[in-house]
């Protein structure tokens, strides 16, 4: 094989995982759509459409050439620079995934996931996990095929094939350690942060009402000052915050609760973390694998780093208080202090997006303990519900009383998404890891945060995180950014220093 | 070929034509969130999305299988019924103009229009035609390359090639004599049209200012009274009115300005007629060639018939008077007689997309013949603006000041479309025969009319026009609609009706 060789086929290669890239961009701007502005008719066109453009962008990477170009190219790998080389491992680990599932399994699942999907809908509004259970059953059963197919062809176990869909190389082996250290944190540190909490005053709620346009702008404004350009980005409204678009047209949403400012100015800044990652990601590997966001633990930590470490820091709620009376007029309750105290609660919740940063794990921890149980078969699909409860019983101390706040409450596991609840976790500890690295390397970032001024911490995130893109797996990216892979005792230094001192 | 064996190849054909169909759709939405929604720096990438979905759609029904399949399913066309042996012939036709184009063509006229486009902006806001003249020669010179491509394919010659592209099947043997005769007509008719405009009372303008938001709430009502459902349909801004989506989506913009109601409030009555053509179209033949609206003058008889024809109609306006008043608050203004005088105004103007309804053709007829003489090379581009000027003062008698009021005004030739204007005039006459049509059908459409109900006039044109889809050409269409082809007779008895009496 001749280096000329090699090189023509990376080329090809590069070739096809650029148009795989493009039509996925197409895909997730119709997405985002989807989510903000389509009418209601449009519905199943839609999904026709993005069922299309799915299947163009797999067929774009599975063509008949493709193996003959991956040995072609890998065979001259040594030729190649760091970032080459690094896309070109990523092109293997990605076409394997992808030719490994029969197209009849992908269809089956595609069809399975949207026909749950509608009827978890139904399911939860009413608190009736009966209604899903059939469809659910389908859809576990089809998850496993689909763990088993990609446990053979990568070498790993069923569930862990899973995760590493959504966080490449991350495991049972790496994920239940840090997780059972945690359980063990949490139940010496939250009963005290509760009892520490109720010794301070109660925070003061604002009076608002907080109406939606001036929310809208406070919002455009603390996100613009983060770094978000609006040439480059759109912030509307959805049902569900999310990030979405492309690196070069990128669209953050929220939602605005007029007697709650906090729900969408936070949610933006979390977004805007996550906008800020897609920003940053290096144009010269635009749509290639390479160029990608290093997977979902990395993508939390970005927008946790932003929304938790920053914006819940103590000098940034001081800016924002002067932000806030700005908006909506004077109020005794936005002070630096009372912001922290009514924006940095505790508390033992039902609900996994209105946890605190304290107890949002321990929300990760049962469904990742519960997620491998099915997946298994450890745990029918029927059991779920009272499996459920008991698992919240036993780490937070509570029991919903419907399961419309139980094992209804979440839109994955009923669309397909197995192996993706670790990541959540995974990124909050990360984002402390980077947290406590940028203020090592940063001495004057509180300076710049009691100005709502995240340019700093931005900057060193665009070189140390965002710049470096798919070029390294979640471990070795902390390990460049901070010197050590993921070390959860920065997250629990984090807490500690938040909630326990 | 059994006929099991020709219905099996029609069925691969269908798919085929459906995939290309759900990506055209997916290309569609993605070019009205650029027109509309579209952050400035998403704008490359957009323009790759679009160009890998334009290949994509090629690339679908140019398959190495489809030569052979289209010959079988022809084979069995006597099984298939009306609508399946039209679709099969319109794939053929589609097959034919998609397959002669070598893609090195396709590409470098891709790349030329977008080139010249972006020039001729610059060249049209500085009136400076030497800019542009470069590119505007390449474009055109491909544009030759093109025609004479596809006329060999079609047996057509090169300018009835193109225009077969926007409207099949209708070329210079068709409109010719019509425009000539239309001129004609013109010549007498403009002056004795001026004279009796000013023998009557001036109009009076509305004070205004119209607020933009009330604008477009009456732009919704008024649309949503001629029968577009928000259920299907959007309306949002852009900087040139569109519409764009897809049938069960369909989405309309238009601009807003404060001193002027009857831009916005008319543009988007010209929309809804183009979108209610789109909600009409057959859905059991969505995505199929048949199913597609018949052509770019059928569509703009869709969208003049409501704009011209309905709403400019006595008893629309004076219904309108009423919307007006109760929007913007009482004026003396708001009379049906008033409106008429100020919306159906004849006069000689340099701009097209500002022309009455009487001299439009005139433009219309100057770009038919010089577009033609370019195609042919007896024009060169160099030679374009004095051959405009002498144009426009042969035919209206007036002569553009500047380029950019004259040669520069619309983007189409510069954007590489050749052959499409005649589609406007075709279906303003086609509009006028449809609507003597409806008329006959609908003894009592004025009292509708009157009160700004569509429905009746809608109702008709879903069943002869919208639901027939691309089951005819134009003018089968037509015949079966009206009982006859295109007869231009309808229109000018329409002019003379509405401003010669």
């Amino acid at each position: 094989m001749s280096a000329a060789a090699a090189n023509d086929a990376y080329d090809r290669l590069t070739a096809c995982f650029g148009r795989r890239g493009t039509i996925n961009e197409a895909a997730a701007v119709l997405g985002w759509d989807a989510a903000t502005m389509m009418p209601p008719g449009g519905a199943v066109a839609r999904g026709e459409q993005l069922g299309v453009l799915a299947g163009l962008a797999h067929a774009a990477i599975t063509e008949d050439e493709m193996p003959d170009d991956l040995a072609a190219a890998e065979a001259g790998i040594d030729q190649l620079d760091a970032w080459d080389a690094a896309n070109l491992r990523l092109m293997r680990h990605a076409h394997t995934r992808a030719a490994v599932l029969p197209g009849a399994l992908v269809e089956a699942q595609a069809r399975a996931n949207s026909t749950c999907e509608k009827i978890w809908r139904e399911a939860r509004r009413t608190g009736d996990f009966a209604l899903v259970r059939e469809a659910l059953d389908e859809v576990i059963s089809l998850v496993r095929e689909q763990a088993d197919g990609l446990a053979g062809a990568l070498g790993l176990s069923p569930y862990d094939a899973l995760m590493d869909g959504y966080q490449r190389g991350i495991g049972v082996a790496d994920v239940g350690p840090i997780f059972a250290a945690y359980e063990t944190f949490l139940r010496d540190a939250l009963p005290r942060a509760e009892a520490l909490q109720n010794t301070r005053p109660a925070p003061i709620r604002p009076a608002g009402p907080f109406p939606a346009a001036t929310q809208e702008a406070l919002c455009r404004r603390m996100s613009g000052r983060a770094g978000l350009e609006a040439e480059h980005s759109r912030l509307d409204r959805s049902a569900h915050p999310f990030c979405g678009g492309t690196p070069t047209d990128v669209r953050i949403t929220t939602r605005y609760d007029e007697s709650d400012f906090s729900q969408s100015l936070m949610g933006v800044m979390h977004e805007t973390g996550h906008a800020l990652y897609e920003r940053g990601l290096p144009p010269g590997f635009a749509r290639q694998p390479v160029g990608e966001a290093a997977g979902m633990a990395a993508h939390e930590s970005q927008s946790l780093i932003i929304e938790m470490q920053a914006c819940r820091s103590e000098p940034y709620l001081a800016a924002m208080a002067s932000e806030l009376a700005a908006s909506f007029g004077p109020d005794a309750a936005y002070t630096g202090p009372n912001l922290a105290r009514l924006l940095r609660r505790v508390g033992r919740g039902f609900i996994r997006v209105d946890a605190d940063e304290m107890t949002y794990p321990a929300h990760v921890i049962l469904r990742f303990r519960l997620e491998q149980a099915l997946v298994s078969g450890d745990l029918a699909v029927a059991d779920l519900p009272g499996a459920w409860n008991e698992g919240m019983g036993s780490l937070l101390g509570v029991t919903p009383p419907t399961d419309t706040q139980g094992c209804l409450q979440d839109i994955h596991w009923y669309d397909g998404a197995v192996g993706y609840f670790p990541s959540y976790t995974l990124g909050a500890m990360a984002a402390a890891q980077l947290m406590a690295a940028a203020r090592r390397a940063l001495p004057d970032i509180d300076v710049a945060l009691g100005q709502a001024d995240l340019a700093p911490l931005v900057g060193w995130l665009r070189s140390h995180v965002h710049a470096q893109a798919s070029r390294y797996g979640f471990n070795d990216l902390l390990r460049a950014a901070t010197g050590k892979p993921l070390d959860p005792a920065d997250f629990t230094a984090h807490l500690t220093a938040r909630y326990l001192t």
